[in-house]
């Protein structure tokens, strides 16, 4: 009998961000995959067979995944927030699409499956307010995976259609630039007021959130753990939050 | 003592994509309002007082509520998909921004807090594949709060980034033209093999999902229940799924 793969999204930290529906996949899977601190969260869970793996094997994790749910296992291959942004889902698919004859008849009969998460930039948008109220776009920073000057051209398109933006993967330790660079074209395209929301672990217990204008901000206020969103040039602030209206002026 | 106001989302329709935090938060609320076709998920929940209203009366409802919250009471305002995405998370802080100085005194003590859900995005892009699995950009094709001309706009950037994109609200019966509107544009910005992938009704029993190339993608497609995402220029298909690699080539 072929076996599944569910590439499910854990959501950003909170257990109490599951959905139900991925809650019971794991309960009735016999194997998980994913990267370190994915697996770790399902540790205690004893009828499962974990499968830690580290970052940028993305497309191992999914081909050995694929030839365990091809022997008949129930499959989960782990994504943080949501598994079809910036998360394993298209490496699945990837893996799916650059088979050989061998593995492609292996894995035919493999019934593959995504559910939905809560993505980091919903939880984050969620505990600021509401600045993801009108248009937005949603942008990886990292520049692991396309050129440097792509991620420019898109912040500065979505400036000029004044989207509002949410960045994931600001920086990290071996790629430190990517928030910097950010900055430097919204300041180029944007006023000095425009806000900028730094949600950090979001969801979890150490959860910091900061709001600052674009004057102020500087690179070294976000990490690798962090979830940028920058208003459109409509965001305000109300007490505590920051929300961008529903209505946008005719020019 | 202040009450709460706690405006959650209920996910794309599936009762299996509510999260365990909404689900406890409906379980220790006193009242709820909503649109009619989501207080109508709520029927049967015995302990709840239910305030149902009509679209596009959204502020009058958020007042509704912080009136109610500001008289002790548990109060949660309902959103299908994500609160914070096309839905009432914006109306609340709108509502709260715009109060008079009586309704500030009488609302400054409310606990007002917003609990994300899976938005239909998300839904939709997991049953179809991993179609947002690189850069995208999330617009509202209804010209209810915003000109046209910035809708069209808008579009054109995105296509121009090479975003790829989701469309709320493509069209309903009072404004059917939004979704035609979008392919005409698609269409001077974009070959005609371009992926465009409509999900109606996702996670429900009569979900159907239908993947056209733009070159055959006609306005009637698509109707208010569907929701619309389009490829970036690498978006492909894979067996029956649709996924948008990972990766971006140097020009």
């Amino acid at each position: 009998m072929p076996g599944r793969l569910s590439v499910v999204g854990l959501g950003p930290g909170s257990d109490a961000l599951v959905t139900d529906q991925v809650r019971a996949t794991i309960a009735a899977a016999s194997d998980a995959f994913g990267y370190f601190p994915y697996i770790e969260r399902l540790q205690g869970l004893g009828h499962l067979q974990l499968h830690a793996s580290d970052n940028r094997e993305e497309l191992a994790r999914a081909r050995q995944a694929l030839e365990l749910a091809a022997q008949g296992r129930q499959v989960l291959m782990l994504s943080s927030g949501d598994p079809g942004v910036f998360a394993m889902a298209s490496a699945v698919f990837e893996a799916l699409d650059g088979a050989t004859p061998e593995q492609a008849q292996r894995w035919a009969a493999v019934d593959v499956e995504v559910q939905p998460g809560i993505t980091a930039m919903l939880a984050a948008a969620a505990r600021l307010g509401a600045p993801l109220g009108h248009d937005f776009c949603c942008i990886n920073l990292s520049d692991n995976l396309k050129p440097a000057a792509v991620i420019e051209r898109r912040i500065r398109l979505a400036a000029q259609a004044d989207f509002a933006m949410a960045f994931y993967n600001p920086c990290s330790t071996s790629r430190p630039e990517g928030f910097a660079r950010a900055l430097r074209v919204l300041r180029e395209e944007c006023e000095p007021a425009r806000l900028i929301c730094l949600a950090r672990n979001v969801s979890r217990p150490d959860e910091t959130l900061r709001v600052v204008a674009l004057a102020e901000a500087t690179a070294d206020m976000a990490d690798m753990r962090t979830l940028v969103i920058v208003g459109n040039r409509l965001t305000r602030q109300v007490g505590r939050h920051v929300y961008t209206p529903r209505s946008y002026p005719h020019a």
